[in-house]
């Protein structure tokens, strides 16, 4: 089986989105064994889509649509879709009323642009929207499943994992490729890609590939078997040997954060833990909150950003901000070394440092960041330099992960040792 | 004039790297009048791709190719145009010496393989790439200039910039394409739409589209003229209709954020801000903080998750947390009043809800949130339902920037007059 992918948007045309939803759907058709003849992306114009469609329909059994399924002038979709099968487009009432309680259930009424979306190609089904408003679209046309979805990423997604891809995959039968990421977090690209060198090579299965983003390094590993058996088992041999190589990096798989980690971690030990931020302004205690049951952990955060703050929230001394500078070891010691005593926690973070773009020094350039860890056995102060080569919400992001990560592998210890700079 | 963008590559196709090369084209197009036809992605195949190369150069006056002319076997772009055109692939002496000098500045020698980063289609001409090894390619097919240029995005866009650009200038004949993004929030894309129904309808210059991002509505506008000048003007007179019409709706252009508005408004206005935060964990310190500068208006933020860390920090009495529940109106106002006194600034944000997926109950749901805004004139409570079909993720952030919004409308309101819900 065989696949071709069409993206509808002149924001997608004109450059001003990039379209990530044909590639996620490329690795998903992979996944089931079906090739990808290629992506096609045309703007909001009737004539060009319908063209599209028709030809795609001609060459590959598969043909996906995202996008041009919304209620306004500009969605022209399901138009083009009907013109290309040669029928008219019919209401369906009962889809009018399911978008309507759509809306009712939000408290809202339905803005009358949006009965549009009920509108189906005369012989084509209505797939579902669980997260939006617009259904998808199910026709058969030429030798191919058409199947056209929203271009919103999670509701394409959705629509994708819960409708789609049980249809397809029902047809595929046989050869399976599954993948499974190994995330990490702590050493470059190179360093981690240096490690497992030899699983790099090309032409054995599974593959092993890295990519990097905002720090973290994901190892992907693709196996192919003639079932899903046979690639199941030959994955879990490279997994446990790309484990076995870079140990306590790997954080978690596949769509795992730090944050998930350090959750997992925390409610594992029965831990408590608070934060006193100043660069990162919140954005540490917005990641140890992103895991549903956080509160199970969670205290407190206090986001000290001025320096006034610091003195009247936490106690730290003024002289010492006035001795040292708010930026510098002493100053993120007494933070989480307050934050921990007043929240009345097991662990406290504490984290101040220069995200830029101006305040840098030659002696304390932007990037420079101090992270303090308080638990029973003391406080310890790693000082980073996260270089000027990276932008101001970089260089918060890279000092909230590098946060969590020292949190991370200190859980991991286990009660551990002592520990202070 | 009008282009089709060809990229060429496997792990484009397969979706395991997300092209950002015709994006980025497709803008540089639009900057000098070039519409974009579509976008096509095919893999590593030669047949699909001189298929490409034929249809496109049947139907655009420019056809801009990325990827493929790599030293190695599945690097096709070459032969595959040389196929289009029905020509040979001719070795050009000067170009192997020009590659060899290449490495030679790098103090490597050139490896065999790339030498043939030295053919070219007969009647072809190479284009110089001074970041990398591969020239690339200019040609004529059928009606179409057609441009070869590397997939790597630095060498693709040094060589647009350098050479094809200037060339492509010089046919256009100063037909303008300009475009920009109004940015909304506070109404839905269909109730924004069926405002602006008549300046969305197709045909019209300029052409006026909406997109929906996280709560936040694009106001695309795009406008076509045989100047700058010209497309300016129209641009400018479609865009105060727009803002006629959506008002304070609109709080931003381009790449502007609800952060970077309130920001503008606090540092005009010389005010201050401190935030009380529950559900939203930091987040909204977290945008208030994402703003270089931003301690020109930012004192502090508590994250007050626990219910005991809202009496410790704000001294909200815990019988009003027993009696009303954490999530509730009275608990709000508090929380946003005691920030604002206690940090002394001018406004307070204070937000409590449930983020789910847990917690919520018939009486009190997934997605309730209270915000409340304090200033000088007293402190407004609102009640939002952020619909259980968000995710807890979807569901802070909607909570985040409807706060942020709150806040926005109230500085506009310029000191305005007393509010209390």
């Amino acid at each position: 089986m065989d696949a071709i992918i069409l993206s509808i948007g002149s924001e997608l045309a004109l450059g001003e989105t990039i379209d990530t939803n044909s590639a996620w759907l490329a690795q998903r058709l992979a996944e089931i064994g079906v090739g990808v003849l290629r992506h096609v992306t045309v703007g909001d114009d009737i004539e060009p889509i319908r063209r599209q469609i028709e030809q795609a329909c001609g060459e590959a059994d598969v043909v996906l649509i995202t996008g041009g399924l919304g209620p306004t002038a500009d969605d022209l979709t399901r138009q083009a879709l009907a013109a290309a099968m040669g029928v008219e487009l019919v209401l369906r009432p009962e889809w009018v009323e399911k978008i309507r309680s759509f809306f009712a259930c939000r408290g809202r009424s339905m803005p009358q642009a949006n009965a549009i979306q009920a509108q189906f190609p005369a012989g084509s089904e209505p797939i579902e929207n669980t997260c939006g408003t617009a259904p998808g679209i199910r026709a058969s046309l030429g030798r191919s499943m058409v199947f056209a979805m929203p271009g919103v990423p999670r509701e394409m997604r959705e629509m994708f994992e819960r409708d789609v891809r049980p249809m397809l995959a029902e047809r595929t039968g046989g050869a399976v490729l599954i993948a499974t990421v190994l995330n990490c977090f702590g050493a470059g690209e190179s360093d981690i890609g240096q490690q497992i060198d030899d699983l790099m090579q090309r032409g054995r299965n599974p593959t092993v590939g890295t990519t990097a983003k905002q720090g973290v390094i994901g190892v992907r590993i693709h196996s192919r078997g003639r079932s899903a058996a046979e690639a199941r088992k030959l994955l879990e041999a490279t997994e446990q040997e790309v484990r076995r190589r870079l140990g306590t990096l790997i954080y978690g798989r596949d769509s795992e954060t730090l944050s998930d980690a350090v959750a997992r971690l925390l409610v594992e030990g029965g831990k408590t833990v608070s934060v006193a931020e100043s660069c990162t302004g919140g954005l540490i205690a917005k990641r140890l909150t992103d895991v549903p049951g956080s509160s199970r952990y969670f205290r407190a955060g206090l986001v000290t950003y001025a320096n006034e703050a610091k003195t009247m929230w936490l106690g730290v001394p003024a002289d010492l901000i006035a001795g040292h500078g708010a930026v510098s070891e002493p100053v993120a010691r007494a933070m989480a070394e307050a934050c921990r005593r007043l929240n009345a926690t097991d662990y406290a973070i504490g984290v101040t440092g220069i995200a830029g773009p101006e305040g840098g020094t030659a002696d304390k350039p932007v990037g420079l960041v101090f992270i303090s860890l308080a638990d029973a056995a003391g406080c310890r102060v790693t000082r980073h330099l996260f270089g000027d080569f990276l932008n101001r919400g970089e260089i918060r992001e890279r000092a909230a992960s590098t946060a969590m990560n020292l949190l991370r592998l200190r859980l991991m210890a286990r009660g551990g040792q002592a520990c202070s700079a």
